[in-house]
């Protein structure tokens, strides 16, 4: 019977050890109803208030993992994907990684004078960058201005270095501080009942993997997103790996599936995403054989963060919204299901500006 | 001084067990010489004779893993890789690959009336392969039209029957008993001390997955190889990743830094590959700071298996071999150092003709 609890997110499982045992059967006497978490005695999501979003995700955990459940996933299977703007951190009021470019752009222009008359540079650096970037080409072009040339170790340092100083405009806290909190415990949730999750995000995949092992405890081979090609080369009698002027992968839209299969090399079972371009990656993770889990999150609380849907260029939500309750999509609604929005600060920045050696 | 034990290959740690301690603690007083595995009570490379080869590995796993040790590597940076086809199976007479090239090419050839004319493909149908293959491209033609068209479940589908049933053409055995034992202990040692390990190999990444978990232990995500290109579609009205007839990505020579960038993130601190085909895998990772390990199988032994080296078409190492003195690589001797070659027969095959679901 112990071998019905969930496994609570601290790594360990409860029935492996005997007084965790003996406790959890006397609370399981008492208790008759609620979660199968609710029954092992601790709250896995504390920051999500009781709903039909809150109850989906545990009911999805509990039934594909529980001993002898006709929904079990064997191990090797249990594969889950994240988008991340907008689902695991915030989006508003621009991607954050456009900030980058904003702010990479204005440490590169010394050495390009020539973006003083050229778009998008022009504009970015008449701090206009919203307008240089409102137009999708425009933002490719700034990427790869910004983000080629260097090595790959080089740009890791600079990636670093950024982001473990710069300050979101609105809330003047680090970006790595504007993460939503019950997310957070959505992924210890699902690693510690033996899952593998995955970042698939449409923003460039050597962004997101110098802190994305700090932040979310997701390693390098474990994030997938849009990339610019690379050739191994020699440079001052060392070899590197040079950063090219040319994109080789968007991952995003029909991209996330291919980019999913060439990465993780698995169909998931489980698809978090809060917008359009997540369409394709719930559709492809929803669609396979046997229990499957796609969850949209809707951000409709502009008192704790941005309320938008429908009309917002970025983070567009209204395909897959439509589409979610003929599908069995879960429907998070940011206002009312989440108790706490953003991760409690901590004192100390939480990415290091060196890599770890 | 518990601490400096390297962890044995069963997962868990040797200081967290009460008794283990005392046992290891009084083993250690009697034991004045040898390596930390040997005063730890059990040797995590009893296929490997004594000798130098055995001795830089269990070397380099102390002093990266060991608390205190001025050479350790934190956690997050414990990336170890390794070449497939003559590094962790066999390669002889031909790469696997290969034969499961000409058996497709035999099972589709109903449907392909032309190819009864069409290089390499007649040479394939009339029983002479060999010649048909030799050519590079005559050999990346055949790969791309017998491993396109399939969607990715499909493809997973033929690649798992094959190697559940196919066997080496001169010993019998399944293609999955023809790995190294004393390889395979290499992985478990590395992963028992934190590191993760991959396979980055020029064979096809989709051919290697189906199985590399279940014979390897090693994850689809962490599997790199060569890749044909993919599109997201329909197909009968259900989503599917529809394989194209076209080469996406070359995973040999400088292809490989590449390739572990793109799929691990992270330059590795050990590299073990068998040709020049791995040689631009050993410099990236060895030309980098703090403590490195590059090491090459050199197959000496024609009685237990094959003997080769500069002359041989499939697997030649050569460049390579000159290198390996001046950067350090240590070079395994297969017919010195290996004790057992071959992982001992199972009972029963070792990889599933369905997918864990």
């Amino acid at each position: 019977m112990s071998r019905s609890f969930l496994r609570i997110p601290s790594g360990r499982t409860l029935v492996r050890s005997t007084p965790f045992v003996v406790a959890a059967a006397v609370l399981a006497a008492f208790v008759v109803a609620g979660t199968a978490a609710a029954r092992a005695g601790k709250d896995p999501l504390p920051s999500w208030n009781e709903g039909p979003a809150r109850r989906a995700i545990l009911d999805f955990v509990e039934r594909t993992t529980r001993a002898g459940s006709p929904d079990r996933v064997a191990p090797a299977a249990r594969v889950a994907v994240f988008d991340n703007d907008g689902t695991l951190w915030a989006e508003k009021p621009t991607y954050v990684q456009a900030q980058f470019v904003v702010d990479r752009v204005r440490a590169l222009a010394p050495s390009h004078p020539e973006w003083r008359e050229k778009e998008p540079f022009a504009s970015i650096l008449a701090g206009r960058p919203a307008v240089a970037l409102s137009d999708q080409r425009a933002l490719v072009e700034a990427v790869v201005a910004t983000h080629a040339g260097l090595t790959t170790e080089e740009f890791e340092a600079v990636v670093r270095e950024w982001i473990a100083t710069a300050r979101h405009p609105a809330t003047g806290r680090l970006y790595t501080e504007m993460v939503y909190q019950p997310m957070l415990e959505v992924l210890d949730l699902l690693r510690a009942n033996g899952f593998r999750v995955f970042i698939v995000s449409g923003g460039g995949i050597d962004f997101m993997r110098p802190w994305a092992e700090e932040v979310y405890g997701i390693p390098p081979e474990r994030v997938v997103g849009s990339a610019i090609e690379t050739r191994y080369e020699s440079r001052d009698g060392k070899p590197v790996i040079a950063r090219l002027p040319a994109i080789a992968f968007v991952d995003d839209g029909p991209g996330k599936p291919a980019g999913i299969q060439r990465h993780a090399g698995r169909r998931p079972v489980a698809a978090f995403g809060n917008s359009d371009g997540d369409f394709e990656m719930l559709e492809w993770t929803t669609s396979g054989p046997g229990p499957r889990l796609g969850v949209l999150v809707r951000h409709t609380d502009a008192e704790r963060e941005w309320a938008y849907d429908r009309e917002s260029s970025v983070g567009r939500l209204d395909r897959a919204l439509d589409a979610a309750p003929g599908r069995g999509w879960v429907v998070v609604d940011v206002r009312r299901d989440w108790r706490t929005v953003f991760r409690p600060l901590r004192s100390r920045p939480n990415v290091s500006p060196t890599p770890a050696r």
